[in-house]
């Protein structure tokens, strides 16, 4: 590439490599995250998280599906056409972040600031999965997103539960309680007005995802559960894409290491994060949450809510000539044309090049639904990997070309 | 001492010693304990919790109110004994262990399989709490207890909120619903049978409870907390003393280290505790939780209750000449006769004692309600302590005089 560079910001450093000699051809915009979430719980992992290790036709480790794996492929497609032919079809500005996992906090700022230097035609990322190994798969609608810690104070300090249990407000039981009240019985998000800006699809939009989309039996096999749970009126599909959803990611409060200890805690965290769908606003959400939040805690705690990272949500015209492209690359590279696909996931910088460079980004997902992505034992299916680098080099190929 | 044996058990060793030249004379049995409950959270530790630090007229240190402080004070005053005139007034047998922050789970049947060696006329435990500096107590009621891990199992493996978020139930989400749904709205204890044999009180006891315990203001002055909680219709001293109580001592599940990890967790627990009364039996009552948590359950995920450390309630007379000669010798020592309260603690032995070896246990605290017991910055009273010795001399002079 003619230029490598690591750019540093307030967390992690941004990458930025650029190839620009072909000439009067369309550039391309590739991105990547080369940071992964915790390895924890590490115990469940049967390799090392942070050695990758080929076991069968896999790759594991931590980052070998999201993203260090499906970045590298593209990564290794420049190096074939760099090794081989000298030159690549189409010009190429890379940006690689470390901070996807947690919203993207700095290269948010830097893409609006850098509007110039990122202009391109199109952007590509491989950071979603295919629906099998057979079949590929385009996603077109990325949810978003905002993670909130909520936190119930008790008493100032831990009590003896025996002195006086039965008299004193648990925070462990108030959050318990708050938490609960969160969700109604029909599986549906109780905060007031949390709804209101969510879109309504056509009919016409629900079938086609009906079709092209998994239905519930494939999702139940994803995930390795038995039963569906979630908001009436909706398949497993739709309550993973185009409806918002409210997830509990930890909680943590008193004595919780082995042994026992007779307490009344005196603090009690939660850990959620929401994602949401296209019109909710995250900062929006976030303040119906906080008021939401400060109403029904009861009196006897004290409760406050932090929101941070918040992500918009997204979505790509399917016909949009790149994506069309980019079909045909998989055709040559998985021998399949992809179907279309909604995803459940965030990816913050999507919206951010639709707002600020005014480009589609091709959601070119080489992942597989069961990669452990973000559980123990994450792996990267390694024939996809070989067939994703013949991807990228078709789709570099297609890209060069003018419209 | 004549005799001192360290004896081994399955768990922590237990600590026997004894005195027995007061021909003619009664014997007296003198229990503590010198396990102490963790230190978490340390952070909020002012001094080192395991050594013991001098602070104005306090010893900050774990243990020093619960047990060890207490249990020295008696060891202090057999010193006084044997260093002055070389003999006790009465025959000694001590008794102490390492494990009754976990249930007495062996002292329980050592104390059933020897009953002959432990024989004696009463026990005596320092072991609670008086009223205020000026003001000591007998307690002459414990609450028993029991311990319970409830744990929910969602997915096999934390899944991605986002490509399953909506459409998974989630185990902390659940537990959190069947841990908010074991109260009602009144405070009261929602498990089908849990009350029905908790033991009906007389107006005349509980006028008695009004006039001689603390008030609904002392109790949360106590607690540092501004209002209280609990089930209706009783005060804050009968809730936490003749009512039973189930108390959250803490939660776990998912993500709940610093940063953030979009996760659908696979699994969360729950620790909590009974605190049991007259004539509710600790057994029973873990039966009915799991019957109710099995009943409670959602389909969606899987759970399961471990039950351990059960605690019989238990009750001393108070017109029990032993607990006469108690109240002499705390009128010597702190210059003012006891009140008689009930505590909401357990101390395991004292249904066992009353049981295998047919005596009363006199519990004669010295601790403070502040003395932060179970919790950060833990303290004795250092003026208790001496004034403690000085009623241990007292009453053991009074145990020794027969009836």
């Amino acid at each position: 590439m003619n230029r490598v560079q690591v750019i540093p910001t307030r967390g992690h450093p941004l990458v930025y490599a650029s190839w620009l000699r072909a000439k009067n051809r369309p550039t391309l915009l590739i991105y990547g995250h080369y940071d992964v979430v915790s390895d924890a719980p590490r115990e469940q992992w049967r390799s090392q998280p942070f050695s990758p290790t080929i076991k069968d036709s896999n790759l594991l480790g931590r980052g070998s599906s999201d993203d260090k794996g499906q970045l590298f492929s593209h990564l290794k497609a420049l190096e074939s056409y760099l090794k081989t032919s000298g030159a690549l079809p189409v010009n190429v500005k890379c940006i690689f972040e470390g901070e996807e996992e947690i919203g993207s906090t700095h290269l948010l700022p830097f893409v609006a600031r850098n509007t110039r230097a990122l202009r391109a035609d199109a952007a590509v990322i491989s950071d979603t999965r295919m629906i099998s190994r057979q079949q590929p798969a385009i996603s077109y609608s990325q949810r978003g997103g905002l993670r909130a810690e909520l936190e119930v104070r008790g008493p100032r300090q831990e009590l003896h539960s025996g002195a006086f249990g039965g008299a004193v407000l648990n925070p462990v039981q108030a959050l318990c309680e708050i938490v609960a009240s969160l969700h109604d019985e029909r599986g549906r998000v109780t905060i007031p007005g949390f709804y209101d800006a969510v879109r309504k699809w056509s009919d016409t939009e629900r079938t086609y995802m009906a079709r092209s989309g998994p239905n519930d039996e494939k999702i139940l096999e994803d995930a390795k559960v038995e039963r569906g749970w979630g908001e009436a009126g909706y398949t497993l599909y739709e309550r993973t894409t185009i409806r918002p959803a409210l997830t509990l990611n930890g909680i943590v409060g008193g004595h919780h290491g082995p042994g026992v200890k007779g307490v009344i805690p005196d603090r009690a965290v939660a850990k959620l994060s929401f994602r949401l769908v296209p019109d909710q606003d995250p900062e929006q959400i976030g303040e119906l949450f906080r008021d939401h939040i400060a109403r029904i805690t009861p009196p006897a705690v004290a409760s406050s809510v932090r929101t941070f990272s918040p992500v918009q949500p997204a979505l790509v015209d399917r016909n949009h000539p790149a994506v069309r492209k980019a079909s045909f690359a998989y055709k040559q590279g998985f021998g399949a044309f992809p179907v279309f696909l909604r995803s459940g996931g965030s990816i913050p910088v999507v919206n951010t090049f639709r707002k600020f460079l005014g480009i589609p980004t091709v959601l070119m997902g080489f992942g597989l639904p069961n990669d452990r992505m973000h559980a123990p034992n994450e792996k990267f299916h390694l024939p996809n990997f070989y067939r994703a680098i013949n991807t990228s080099i078709w789709y570099m190929a297609a890209q060069g070309k003018p419209e």
